[in-house]
């Protein structure tokens, strides 16, 4: 049983990556904020350093061990905190990818998942965006284990496909979380249901951190907020509005367990897993 | 464009397989309505013959050709539509499958559906139950054509899992159609968001056809009801109360291309099927 915060925070819309270090203050001082409500494992939104458009994440671009991953380290080690660092554009050589990086309580880095579904989006007059036109997907699932028990990652529109989520829970996850940057068409639409959906079929707990809605109507894109998590049954913790705002909840192994002992759905996916799909039952 | 019903019945709770005459007669007299109403497709829920229960299920099972399925095909040639036939009790040689067949308007059984994931719960006073100690678990999505475009089955508690419904959506399935017998328990607590989730995931129609609840208190087990059935963009285009009813909705092909334009998820989920996952994306 810990205490997992969710930070939902709204990116300063500015094409100057010197906004930076205003950002790093303003976070900051939400890290500490939830570590001092007794948050063991904090969590931040997608691409929270920097304004959700391709021109400036090419801008504000970071290689691995950057002034914003050397950020994140350090509050998850002043705080103490297991810090899963929402996500940054990270450049590697000549890619880009949209990543978030976790640090432990001793402020080591000990994991990194790079989005592997970038998003694309054609509603016009509403949103048209794709990412594609800078990062390249990364591959895989992502799981770190703490004293607590494991945690898995994935960032915003990977909640819409079957991995990395699922591979994650098969992989002993019984919570995973999903930095996001959901606008008001598909938040409005599939947002609350998605992970719902996703803690119900996989029997776990899901988190997802949106960005706050931007209180400037002007700005060219602005997040749906709306943070939530839901349980292993698919019952709601928390949710948020749509303002920056820390929302937290108990994470309860033996709540996972429990469910999973009320309905088999994912011993049934492990024996598929295991290639015995088609096999009978045992009769139970 | 064609219409489409979900006829929502209550099976009758009697251990003699005699019963099927009057169940015959019952469901004969709603397809006969539907078709009446300008439905070309027409669907039935989950072991719609017989009590939802071990026992009977091994009682009332027939082989294929048997007079369940006779009543089938006459009923689909005679009001000339497409016949989902819910599930029956199937038994092939020593072994017993919760099986889908559908008929084409000339009678003939053009698709069977073996329920992929047998269902087993636990949940002691309220429901305690495991097909697995009849059924053996089917294998594979099923997919038929029809002049309107193609249609995918799955049964009940497949709904939990990505495959089939993930798989016939890949093989071009427009519409996919789910009889089932959710009880109350996981009704109350998951089965409308299953439907929506299903239908946004995968971009189709995607219709749940419950059992309607027996008036009677005191029978052993009683299905939910609150069939319904969800546009691709996951908007309800129809749901029915607890009683027995007939749904209609029209399923238009230009709605299923109009949102995967919107959003390409399903464009995705193609590349990652032809094994092009974690290839970085055309600049569009």
């Amino acid at each position: 049983m810990y205490k997992f915060a969710l930070i939902q925070y709204a990116p300063k819309w500015s094409l100057d990556p010197a906004s930076k270090d205003e950002t790093f203050r303003a976070v900051g001082s939400l890290i500490r904020e939830a570590a001092s409500n007794g948050a063991s494992v904090v969590a931040l939104p997608e691409m929270w350093f920097c304004p959700y458009a391709v021109k400036p994440m090419a801008i504000y671009a970071e290689e691995e061990g950057g002034e914003t991953c050397r950020f994140m380290s350090r509050a998850a080690k002043e705080n103490g905190v297991w810090l899963i660092g929402g996500s940054i554009a990270e450049k590697d050589g000549d890619r880009y990818y949209n990543t978030c990086f976790v640090y432990g309580p001793d402020g080591g880095r000990i994991a990194r998942h790079r989005k592997n579904h970038v998003f694309g989006i054609n509603i016009p007059g509403e949103m048209v965006f794709s990412e594609g036109r800078l990062f390249t997907t990364g591959e895989g699932p992502t799981v770190f284990e703490t004293p607590f028990g494991k945690i898995g990652v994935a960032i915003c529109y990977d909640v819409r496909f079957r991995d990395p989520v699922e591979r994650e829970a098969l992989m002993g996850a019984e919570l995973v979380v999903l930095p996001a940057s959901f606008g008001f068409a598909t938040g409005k639409a599939h947002w609350d249901m998605l992970l719902r959906s996703r803690a119900v079929e996989n029997q776990i707990y899901f988190a997802g951190i949106n960005g706050a809605t931007d209180p400037d109507e002007t700005v060219p894109y602005r997040a749906y907020g709306h943070s939530a998590i839901y349980d292993p049954w698919g019952e709601r913790l928390a949710v948020a509005g749509h303002g920056e705002e820390i929302l937290y909840a108990e994470i309860d192994e033996g709540r996972v367990r429990e469910i999973r002992e009320r309905l088999p759905v994912m011993r049934d996916k492990l024996r598929i897993d295991r290639g015995e799909y088609g096999a009978p039952e045992s009769g139970e």
